[in-house]
């Protein structure tokens, strides 16, 4: 075998899907603009980080770095600290360190990822950075798409994370975890291990480390790939029924007093599924309130069973059939 | 404990649940009917059997039974002849039994599936029912929908099986497997164990058996119920969309010599998801061809990324962008 100076970046396979998928990510994005990578030290942050610092400059953009410290566990300022310094060798700058509180509202996971999303954004704004790249993997949207089905939370839960949305982008959502732990080894990157990643306590890592394994194997391989490739045909099938929804919307509200009415005729001969999303956004748009698959029912059968009964009384709201009407007040 | 006559059927939640499901399977169809159950003398079918005899004369239908030999295990015929001779001492009459061949064309288990409903339709035409009832459970279904998941073949391989299908019924969708057992148990009925349901050579076998017990395990339970529940609104979100993409072909679909044409412009101003079924639509309905997401995709970037290119060629049939129209040819 030749021998190689191993810490001189190597333009394997590897690196090469990683810049790919950057360099994807960035366009649309204007000349001159600073992006920020946010950094763990993990792998999948630290080859977003070394491919955007090779891909952005090409761009004619400027990449900064930003690490969210959630001081969790023991160390995590010293953790921080050493991806911040790895994002700097890189050649990033600005490099900002955020030191958060996860309060543990709605459960470790949901608490841990709103307060990171919450510095990110603060950061972004603060250095005023035209978007802020994340390093999710195509096996996260796969691990996001299947607690989704399993909670059964609805079509919704199983769109999985969007490539991009408002300032976030995700790069990495069509590249492996495995393709970014390679990248780091061929560029002589060596990523921090979270040991969370595989905590059982987290319902991510049992579903990473028990149940995908065992699922793609019973059903011989591909089942990262077919779990994100449903996704992205649901997220289109929603897409295209609330254009429908909000489409429709304008001509069936009438805003009334302290609140607002949906013609029934015209409700009624809407698909099930349309009909539904109409009625969720319209309570959406006047009374900031998420009706439940439940609710939305409910109020569905005074407009397609409509046999004289009373309102329905929802939290804050009431919903009663008037005529024609369906009548939303506030209760 | 009071000493109780263990072969007299007890009215237990299980009974209980089982009969109101079939009660209100049979809802809708015409009194003096007869309705055939399909058995193989597992518990699901054999507790359908059971709940059917009771209810089908109180809602003044007959019931009889048809039981289908695959003949592909050791002393099928003797398995089936007591499957017929249960549902017979059930009152079941006539009772049918067909023995089928399977191929094995496309797999075991879609062979012996094709076979087997072949049959029982073949059966139902015989004997003029109104319809043919199944066991299949809410567990059943929540296998079906798991696997089309994880093969990522599309929303439409997540719907799960229909409640009500042409001549099919399958009342115990909303049952569990658990329930059916139960049901056979209270009532004094030996179901026959099928080995081939836990036979780890059939996919859904191991599905049943190795992923959805760790699944719901890791995330702590009710994962069949909300499979299910997921699969019930995909099914809805689809048959909106069939509906809009028929509302629309109508008027988008012009047919040519040799084929049909399609307005770009028209195609053009509909969100993805509607303008690739009306693609498919319109391909289905000319040339009884299904195409896949792949082929549906390239179509339809002659309609938004149209820059001059050629036409494509699919099996048998030719797409040309020519004006304002896309052209499909038989080729």
């Amino acid at each position: 075998m030749p021998s190689n100076d191993d810490r001189r970046p190597r333009l394997t396979p590897a690196v090469a899907d990683t810049r790919r998928a950057v360099r994807e990510s960035l366009a649309g994005l204007d000349e001159g603009s600073l992006v920020l990578v946010a950094l763990s030290g993990g792998p999948d942050s630290l080859a977003l980080a070394a491919a955007t610092a090779f891909e952005g400059p090409r761009a004619g953009m400027r990449v900064g770095g930003v690490v969210v410290d959630h001081a969790l566990q023991e160390g995590s300022a010293e953790i921080a600290e050493t991806a911040a310094q790895q994002a700097r060798d890189l050649g990033l700058d600005p490099v900002l360190v955020r030191r958060v509180t996860v309060d543990g509202h709605g459960g470790p996971e949901a608490a841990a990822r709103q307060a990171r999303y919450a510095a990110l954004l603060k950061a972004r704004a603060e250095v005023d950075a035209a978007a802020v790249l994340l390093g999710h993997t195509l096996d996260d949207q796969a691990e996001t798409v299947l607690i989704g089905l399993a909670r059964g939370s609805g079509p919704e839960s199983l769109w999985g994370m969007h490539p991009a949305i408002g300032f976030l982008r995700r790069p990495f959502l069509t590249v492996r975890r495995a393709d970014t732990k390679a990248a780091c080894g061929d560029q002589g990157l060596e990523p921090w291990n979270d040991p969370h990643n595989h905590d059982d306590r987290f319902l991510r890592a049992r579903i990473r480390d028990r149940v995908l394994p065992i699922l793609d194997q019973e059903l011989g391989g591909g089942v990262v790939e077919a779990l994100t490739r449903t996704a992205d045909q649901l997220r289109e099938d929603a897409e295209a029924l609330a254009h429908f929804a909000q489409e429709q919307i304008g001509d069936l509200v009438e805003h009334a007093e302290g609140g607002l009415s949906l013609h029934a005729g015209a409700l009624a001969s809407n698909p099930p599924a349309l009909r539904q999303r109409i009625i969720r956004l319209a309570v959406q748009s006047e009374f900031h309130t998420s009706l439940t698959r439940q609710q939305t029912l409910e109020v569905s059968r005074l407009v397609t069973d409509w046999h004289g009964q009373g309102p329905i009384h929802l939290p804050g709201i009431r919903v009663a059939r008037e005529g024609s009407l369906l009548l939303f007040t506030a209760a």
